[in-house]
């Protein structure tokens, strides 16, 4: 007998009641029943995102949001800050770059967090129109100094803030009207425990400003056309009907456990994953780590492509190795979504057996126990 | 007591098999277990688009696919001939402007069909790297001569036959390899009977060679990317994981029942509910209708959307009313998918309510039972 469990930094366990919620008819979107739904979950978006303003909802993966972002708020040659801390900051300016916008690269080495003070030395050069950055880099499990980095352009006329927060949406505290964030992306596949498939993304009031200008291609990530559907409870193309029954549902779970309730869950389950990591004798790779994820070093003499492929196919509980340079140096467990304190003993019992099997000395059950008295009351 | 009944031209009623495939939990997509899967998937699709080369899976509505086709294939400043008969054909010259791309378009009336001799005389002048057109305009239930626009561009080195067939997959014959169509497009919530949120398209061995030369900006939709990681059975980015195992349950009901069972299904579909409505008295829209769907003129003096409003608020059965000039004066009744003989039936039979309550003086029965006459084996 083998149960499959599911503990990667995205795809993230589905919540059941959402699994039951995409499983029933699909009602046309052009109906009342529909419109009533969507209408609930742009409510619902408002809340998570902490914003005033509307959330577009997307039939995409996460990149289409981020390709949205550079194609609507930017124009072709204009010039950008771009935080490259990881995988995902690469495609920050691989976006740029295919679309003619010029980024300026801070090269941040991966596991750490880009310095503000950075940021700010080139802000000052001027010129800039935005700064492109990670909430949660997934590749590390760093979280880059995003309050610090709104101080910076929340004054700025005509610079804005776009924050991937793919992987931090709903795990940690990113009040977007409040520190001034003018583009936030989140996806389905993450805390938000959906099947992946949505992309979201709000704008601040300035970034809408910003759209308005922008001269660059956009047919079917056009964010204007998507808000004026949106506000008669539509979208511009056929919506992903089934995903955003599962995302209605979702919200109103988030909102019944209610938002500081969610970050401090996530907050708790990290400590008890790093808890539990550490008595094992293993380092975090993240400086600044994020609550979604924890990133461990592999130990040494051991391939952490070893540990991710071991847990795979003898425990069949997927979490995620590491990427280019760090591919058998690290990897990363994820404790985010439809996620609780047991899970965390869960992956960390696997996780056990698994350096067991690979030769790694150690007192079996110490990660558990240091978790587990972390995570007590 | 109320059911829901869904028969627009898309999305279409999902097949309960794949419900419940859908379901069941997320596999993470870097798994054996969903490459599996995907290869499965990539066999079937092959089958289905009727060629040799491999089907791009994209995590989008159909027109995510038709942008790809269009920023994938030409090269900004080429010349494209445009067949605009209707919402999706205007789609196509849309798509164009927003990319550089330069249209010329031929108009042709809403509810018909485009003259090849039309296309071939724009040919002879020379100069369009494609034609771009709809298999089936679902505006208007119209089916464009696809075999013999092939006919006209597959001797044509450069120059691509581009078809939207994303209400025509799965329900007319369009054999991609033998007939050289060069682009075809489908997507999950049509024929298919998935949810709405993936976009499928093929292309041919000449088109792969035009996607290596073009020009325009891409990232998400970027083809040379998604081929690159479905040969190995991944996707570019995150894939839409649960509509991918609903699509592999559909793709077998399909084989099963077999490609030419599957269109003869489709045409008996569309006879018996043609010969339901003409027995009603009332007129076809389209002059060369598509087995997909059946667009209908509204009676003298009743409001198509009334048809359409009362179908949806009294008997909760969705169809679609007309589009841009002919809202009110058409509407349309779907027969493709998750569909069968008696689903006609009950259409039939809410629809000759409806007109019934709208004032329409005819026969009741007589819809239903000239169409079960057809229908009977």
């Amino acid at each position: 007998m083998r149960k499959y469990r599911l503990f990667a930094p995205g795809p993230t366990a589905v919540a059941e009641s959402a699994s039951l919620a995409m499983a029933g008819s699909i009602i046309h979107h052009r109906t009342r029943a529909f419109e009533a739904v969507l209408e609930e979950v742009r409510r619902g978006l408002k809340w998570l995102f902490q914003t005033k303003n509307e959330i577009l909802i997307l039939a995409s993966s996460g990149t289409g949001a981020m390709e949205g972002a550079v194609t609507n708020l930017f124009s072709k040659g204009e010039k950008v800050i771009v935080v490259d801390g990881g995988k995902f900051g690469e495609r920050w300016w691989k976006i740029c770059k295919a679309y003619g916008v010029e980024p300026e690269i801070i090269k941040v080495p991966w596991g750490e967090a880009v310095s503000p003070a950075d940021v700010e030395k080139l802000l000052k050069k001027g010129g800039y129109k935005g700064v492109l950055v990670q909430a949660s880099e997934s590749s590390t499990g760093v979280t880059h100094p995003i309050e610090k980095l709104a101080d910076l352009t929340r004054g700025m006329k005509d610079c804005l803030l776009v924050v991937d927060a793919i992987s931090a949406l709903g795990a940690m505290d990113l009040p977007m009207d409040r520190w001034g964030i003018d583009a936030l992306i989140g996806a389905s596949q993450k805390a938000l425990a959906l099947p992946p498939g949505l992309a979201l993304i709000g704008l601040s009031d300035k970034a809408w400003q910003a759209a308005e200008k922008g001269n660059l291609p956009r047919f079917y990530f056009d964010f204007r056309k998507e808000l004026k559907g949106l506000v008669t409870n539509q979208t511009a193309y056929t919506p992903a009907i089934g995903l955003i029954f599962g995302l209605a549902e979702r919200l109103k779970a988030m909102q019944t456990e209610g938002l500081q309730p969610l970050f401090e869950r996530h907050q708790r389950l990290s400590d008890g994953m790093r808890a539990g990591v550490t008595a094992l004798g293993l380092a975090l790779f993240a400086k600044s780590p994020v609550n979604s994820l924890t990133a461990v070093i592999a130990p040494s003499g051991i391939d952490g492509q070893k540990i991710y492929k071991t847990l795979q196919e003898k425990y069949n509980l997927t979490i995620a190795g590491g990427q280019d340079d760090f591919k058998g140096k690290i990897f990363r467990l994820a404790h985010m979504g439809h996620y609780d304190d047991l899970d965390v003993v869960t992956v960390l019992a696997a996780l056990e057996w698994t350096l067991a099997d690979l030769g790694y000395r150690f007192e079996m059950g110490a990660g558990v126990g240091a978790a587990m008295k972390v995570l007590h009351g």
